[in-house]
C-alpha cells in the first residue's frame, strides 16, 4: 500500500470515534495530502472503506494520472457528484473541513444534500494528521531546507549597498526557482533599515544604504513543501546596540531550540525563549509567536506561543513536527531582529534542518 | 474625502438595504479596499456612522501608516475586541462575508458575540462592489498589464530549446520582480509540448524541445493589482494541425473580445467564442470557462462562462470591469493553445489593455 492509502486508511479508521460515515475534504494541502492531486479544484469523499475523487474537466488528465483512487470528473458542481454518490451510497453523517470550508460553501453543501444526510463540523482533523511527519516528508522537507539556504548564500553573495529590497527579494525568489522551489512558500520579506522593525513588511524600492541593518525571511515550496528560515545582516560596522539586541535574540532562539523535545509544550518552548528576551528588558520587543509547524503548508499547526486558552496550552510536541523557531525583537525607530531555523522534533531534543550559519552577517 | 474613504461610504450606505446594522470584514483583498491595509491579520467593522478597525501587534505600525480609520490593536483575538466594541455600541444585526469567513471563524464569532447581537451571512457584497474599477483602479490594472507584458517579452527573447519549463517560469517571475512585481498574481504556467494539454500543470523540468509548443501563462500583482496573460509559441516549423487549432482559438478569442460592451452578458460573451470553437469542431476541447474578472485578486466576480443557473446567465458586463478573455482547446498526445487578453470593459465595447501581439510566435 502507498504512503498516500496509507493516510486515507489511518483517516478512515478514524470516522467511527469521529461519529460519522464519510469524510468529505476539500482544502487544497488536505487533497494533496490523502490523493496525490496538485491541481486547484477537487473534492474527495472518503469512507470506512473507499474514496471517491471529484475535479473538473481541466483537471481531468492531470487528476487520472496523480489521484490514486476513484476519479470522477464533473461539468457541474462538484459537490452535485458527490451528493449522487452519498444518496446512492445512504450515507448519513458526512463529516466535513470547518476549519477550511467558507460559510457559504457549507450552506450549498447542505442545501444540496439528500434528504436524510446532514454535515458535521469536525475541525482540523486532517491538519492535526498532517503535524506529525512521515519519514519521506521529512526528507521533502529537508530538501527544500537546504534549497531555501542555498538561494539565500547564492544571494548573499551578491548584495551590496545599492540594491533595493525588491530587487534582494527578486534575486531570492529567482535563485530558488532555478534551484528547482516551484514558487516561494510565501512572499519573501527584504527589509532595511529602520523598516526591519516592522515584522511582516513587503519589499519597497527603498535601497540599503551602508551602516544599516537588512532582514531576510524567506520560504521555498519544494515539491509541494515548505521551508522558513530568517536572518538579519549589516553594512559597514555594527553599531553596539544592534550587536546587543542581536546578540538577545540569538541567545533567546538557541533558549527556544534547547526546549524542544517530543512530550515539551509548546507553551514551554515558548516560554524559553522568551524569558531570555524578558531578561534582557525586551519581552515587549517580542509582538509574536516564537514558531509553527509547517510542511504543505507553511503555516500548519502546533503554534508555538504563550496560549492563553488553557486547553491549548497543553499541546505537546511529538516526533516527527516539523516546527519553525523565531523570536524577534523589535525597535520602532531603530530596527527589528529576528532569527529563524526550521527544525525537527525528535525523540530527545531536536535537528536543526537550517543549516544557515548564525553569526551576525556583515556585508 | 479620499477614494477609500469613499468607498466605506458607500458599503455604509447599503447597510439598511441589506438590513444590518454593522459589517464585519475580514478577508484581506476586501480589507485592503475598504482600509488601505495591505498586512495579513485584520479586522474591519463598519456602521452606518463610524469604522474601526482591528489588528495585532506585528502590525501596529503599519496599519497606523495605511488605514484611514480608528486602528485598535489588540493583543488577544480581534474578533474580541470587536464584540466589545459592538456591546458598548449596542449593535444588534452584524453582517458578515459568508463567502470568505470559514465555518469555524463564523462559529468562534457567533460565540463570541454578546447576548443580543446575530449574524446575518451576506455573501459576496464587497466583491460586487469591487467589479467596476474606478480611474484609479484601472490605472493601477493597466500598470500591472504593462509590466506583465514587459516581463514576457524579456523572457521570450531569452527563451530557446534546451531550457526547462522551471527555467523559464523562473525567469519569468525574476523578470516581473525587477519591473516592480510584488510577486505573480499566480502561479505562473509554462507548459511545453503535450503538456501544454493540461489548461493548469505546473512547470517541470521538462525541456523545450524542437518543433514543439510552449503555452505561458503569466499574470504580475502591482501595487496589489493583478494582470493575466496566455501566448503560445512554437519552436521551428508549425505543423497545420497546431496552426489550424491555433487560429480556431484566436478567431474564437477576437469573437468574445468582439462581445464584450456594458450590458451584454457574461453568458453571450462566452456563446460568441464558444460558438466559433463549434463551428470548428472544437467544442469538447474547450473544456473551461472564457473569463474571469480580475482586481485585488485574480480572480473576482464576474464569471464568463456558460452559466446554467438561470439569475447568473443574466448577469451584466458594466463600464470600468476589469476581465479576461481566454478561451482554449487542448487535445490530448498533440497539446493545447490558450489566448488570453486582459481587457476593460466600456460603454459601447472594450478596450483590449494587453499589449503582446498575437500571432502565433515562432522561436
Amino acid at each position: 500500500m502507498s504512503e498516500i492509502d496509507q493516510r486515507r486508511r489511518t483517516l478512515s479508521a478514524r470516522l467511527a470515534e469521529l461519529k460519522i460515515d464519510a469524510f468529505l475534504v476539500s482544502s487544497s494541502a488536505n487533497l494533496r495530502y490523502l490523493t496525490g492531486y496538485t491541481g486547484s479544484n477537487g473534492l474527495l469523499l472518503l469512507t470506512a472503506d473507499d474514496a471517491h475523487f471529484f475535479t473538473d474537466p481541466r483537471y481531468a488528465i492531470s487528476a487520472a494520472r496523480e489521484v490514486s483512487c476513484t476519479v470522477h470528473v464533473e461539468t457541474k458542481a462538484l459537490i452535485a457528484g458527490a451528493t449522487a454518490l452519498i444518496a446512492r451510497k445512504r450515507i448519513k453523517k458526512i463529516g466535513f473541513e470547518s476549519a477550511a470550508l467558507t460559510f457559504d460553501a457549507y450552506t450549498k453543501m447542505k442545501d444540496t444534500l439528500t434528504l436524510g444526510a446532514a454535515l458535521h463540523p469536525i475541525g482540523a482533523v486532517v491538519e492535526d494528521q498532517r503535524t506529525v511527519k512521515s519519514a519521506s516528508e521529512q526528507e521533502l522537507i529537508r530538501r527544500s531546507v537546504m534549497l531555501n539556504s542555498a538561494a539565500f548564500e547564492r544571494t548573499m553573495r551578491r548584495v551590496k549597498p545599492g540594491l533595493s529590497e525588491m530587487d534582494i527579494a527578486a534575486e531570492l525568489d529567482y535563485q530558488m526557482r532555478r534551484l528547482g522551489a516551484e514558487k516561494p512558500a510565501f512572499e519573501t520579506i527584504v527589509a532595511v533599515g529602520e523598516r526591519s522593525a516592522l515584522p511582516h513588511s513587503q519589499p519597497t524600492s527603498r535601497r540599503l544604504g551602508e551602516n544599516e541593518l537588512l532582514l531576510i525571511d524567506m520560504g521555498a515550496s519544494r515539491e509541494g513543501y515548505a521551508s522558513d528560515m530568517t536572518r538579519v545582516a549589516h553594512t559597514g560596522k555594527v553599531p553596539k546596540r544592534i550587536r546587543d539586541l542581536y546578540y538577545a535574540v540569538l541567545e533567546a532562539q538557541l533558549a527556544s531550540i534547547d526546549a524542544v523535545k517530543a512530550g515539551a509544550t509548546t507553551r514551554s518552548v515558548d516560554a524559553a525563549g522568551r524569558n531570555v528576551l524578558k531578561r534582557h528588558g525586551l519581552d515587549k520587543a517580542f509582538v509574536h509567536s516564537t514558531g509553527h509547524g509547517l510542511g504543505l503548508e507553511i503555516h500548519e499547526p502546533p503554534r508555538i506561543a504563550r496560549g492563553g486558552i488553557a486547553r491549548k496550552d497543553m499541546t505537546e510536541l511529538q516526533a516527527g513536527m516539523a516546527i519553525t523557531i523565531e523570536p524577534g525583537a523589535y525597535i520602532e525607530g531603530l530596527g527589528g531582529i529576528r532569527i529563524e531555523d526550521t527544525v525537527l522534533v525528535t525523540v530527545n531534543g531536536c535537528e536543526v534542518l537550517t543549516p544557515t550559519p548564525k553569526q551576525l552577517l556583515e556585508i
